[in-house]
């Protein structure tokens, strides 16, 4: 399990979510509250919307606290678009390519969750990658190919379909397999404009998944930043939201009703 | 804080020590149970002689679970004397210079505890390390730094009174800046035949610090690596203990009687 | 390109072979001189075998030259049969899944050369390995994924045809793809008892693979450590040897002929 | 010896200097053409100046080329004042606290050269610093030192003369403990505002300095970037330049006449 943290909204210093609060990201990196583990010290990343089109990808193995690059960075960057993720490796290497956010083109992916024994389908699943996408496989973790299946089956399209489709794809291997639970999901996803984050799990168990709206802006978290809980609203298993220029949108993410038209 | 632990014995393979036992060294890196700092991830190091007179000293700036080297070694690495450590930073960077053990020859320092407001003492305590032991300083910690001074105290000589001085004085001159507490001090050092740990503070919270006897060597830890508490033995405040082929000598380390004689 | 160098005799300080020699792997790794990249700097690995009966595997993505943690090691480890590599990536990211040797059990295996084109055909190879080797595979090199297939094609079994096959089947698929050179290959692979090393290309350019006999043990090298040209001997093109206790046999790797039999 | 290259002007992507040119800094840490080293390897930073009155601070131990997260943010970074240094190790280790750029407040500092003989006067020349900037002493080189010095002696006040006399500082104890040479300095500094380069040698050899004008702004560097050498201009040994707002002055660094006032 990981924790993560997102912004859309006013120009922010990354500071403002991964250092400053109460309990910011760097705080549940050490002490993680509504987490199976409250150590999420197995890397880190952030990834922010500036000048160009694609993101800038900032990751690293060590735990958030303890890199003061990532202290600079976050201290001097403000973006109005930014992805932020600490680590708890389920099994995987602490390796850079391992770490979160994953970028391609213009689109940035960050998970908390993972698919039931993916050592045992992790062979199935990648083959559904095509070609030029398998190239841009790096690491071994299944979040990292859970976005690329989810690219294969036209994220860029159908940013809620093509997501959809791949958890559905993995729960599907994973539960073939026999393995339990198949499938546990808190993801969150952009292509610099819109922020979609969705919550869904194949038992009752989903990852916590909440929202905060700002005066300038929409934070989407793991686990809240700050005591004040009134604030922060929960998503709802099977459900997620798309925040875009201010305005959020809930809808069905993964469930009966989704099954049909994915 | 940090913690730490050290063998002396029959040869064993590090792994005993850093990985296998229930509470071993890399669990208590993530969840120490008598220490201020349930984390201490802030890098790690091991020091184990073997063939050579000096140790070979292994460390590095991740959390001890996180790197494969360390599993590696500890997996194929046996030695009869070694001391390995978790560090918690108390300020200082997460660099590899600043973690433990520190070597100097034949000699190995580790440390938990610290020098009160050394950030304002540092500069002085410095300058009691002789021009020669001055080019060994590689980072900047107040661990580092007491080793150079027992070291130019002349460690080598007279293993107790030259660590005890350069505690005391460090001691001394928190007191004058007026920093509390002065001294918090568990340590162990060791030429490879002898192993030496001390317990001291200049109030009544000295860390933690505790030994066993097993049929081939004993052990000195920060904390117990197991739940047999019966068989592990506090070594009391303001004693020391040196373990050499087996047999354990008990003395004072740093009191009134001992400042005598320092 | 990368340079490598392994020795299989009486225990030897890995310094002996890393950084003593005038021309040690740590001086190749700045300053190689019959290689296309005279730096190979982009991470580093040495694989020992010691008391157990798998290898120690240490490897990370610094220059080989700056981490002070392999100049301790190298200096305090004896080994009678070791593999050490210094790598110049051909594309793949610096990472230490990337960086060689590779061990699995027993085996260990580091290769100097490229499958010619490799992204093009890296999906259809990882195809050849099966599942329950395919959770071995960390990183994403032609050289990791090699290893993999001569496993899968019984490399354990058949030490030489089976890498032969595979390498001949990389070597197919880059044809195939229209890729030149199809295959540069020049690797040592071992069970920590017979180190094997081959050297073989699609055209005439195979990477240099020198060997040289001392009164007490073999050395074999992708270029030698020191300027005794007379007492190094190359390894021809399509030819590997075996070396067990002392023995030195040169065979065929992969000819015409090897080709009928595999 | 080191390279390095700063640029003060419009805003540009650090990519413009670092990756992109012919001979870009990338290029000159595997292959730098009028340098004692041609490989600067050991460890790389970049501070550039942006939004906040302090710099920016990235650096780290890795190669520039090899490290993915110095060309994500070369990529992303736009600054109209940045000064960016590949490291080659004369001694101490290859630690973050030991690349260049150092900073302070709103200070930078860069450097290329060395103290002759620093070992033998590192202490004596640590004890000029006061103990308010003691406690900003991170690692143990000469160049850090040097900037430490140059703070305690007024650089924000008076840079060049600050400067100048801790370089003369230096050598003088250089000269005083028997080293040669004494010094070697070529060194880039600045407030974010204005960037002073300086060039001197307590013997004919002064490293390589040099300054180009674009239309939109002024770059130094320890040697040209690409092959227009008629565009770069030599800063001869003794003098320095100060540039600010497209404006370039030529002064004296350290030579008998600014020795009276200094």
């Amino acid at each position: 399990m990981c924790r993560w943290a997102a912004w859309s909204g006013a120009p922010k210093y990354l500071e403002e979510v991964i250092c400053d609060p109460e309990h910011s990201l760097i705080d549940q990196s050490r002490n993680a509250l509504s987490c199976k583990t409250a150590v999420n010290a197995d890397g880190f990343g952030v990834a922010w919307y500036g000048d160009r089109q694609t993101p800038c990808l900032y990751k690293d193995v060590r735990p958030a606290w303890s890199d003061p690059n990532l202290l600079q960075i976050a201290r001097h960057i403000r973006s109005g678009h930014f992805l932020a993720h600490v680590r708890a490796s389920t099994g995987t290497a602490t390796t850079r390519d391992n770490c979160h956010p994953f970028t391609h083109d213009r689109w940035t992916f960050m998970h908390n969750g993972q698919i039931g024994g993916y050592d045992r389908v992790r062979r199935q699943f990648d083959n559904i990658i095509p070609d030029d996408l398998y190239q841009a496989r790096m690491g071994g973790t299944d979040s990292e190919s859970l976005f690329l299946v989810a690219l294969a089956y036209g994220l860029t399209q159908n940013p809620r379909a093509a997501m959809a489709k791949a958890v559905f794809e993995a729960e599907t291997m994973s539960a073939q397999a026999g393995c339990k639970p198949h499938m546990r999901f808190a993801a969150g996803w952009s292509d610099g404009e819109t922020l979609y984050a969705a919550r869904y799990a194949s038992d009752n168990f989903a990852p916590t998944l909440y929202y905060r709206e700002f005066e300038d802006g929409v934070m989407v978290v793991s686990e809240p930043l700050d005591q004040a809980r009134n604030c922060w609203k929960e998503v709802p298993q099977g459900k997620m939201i798309a925040v875009r220029q201010g305005s959020i949108t809930e809808t069905a993410f993964l469930n009966d009703e989704t099954l049909v038209e994915a």
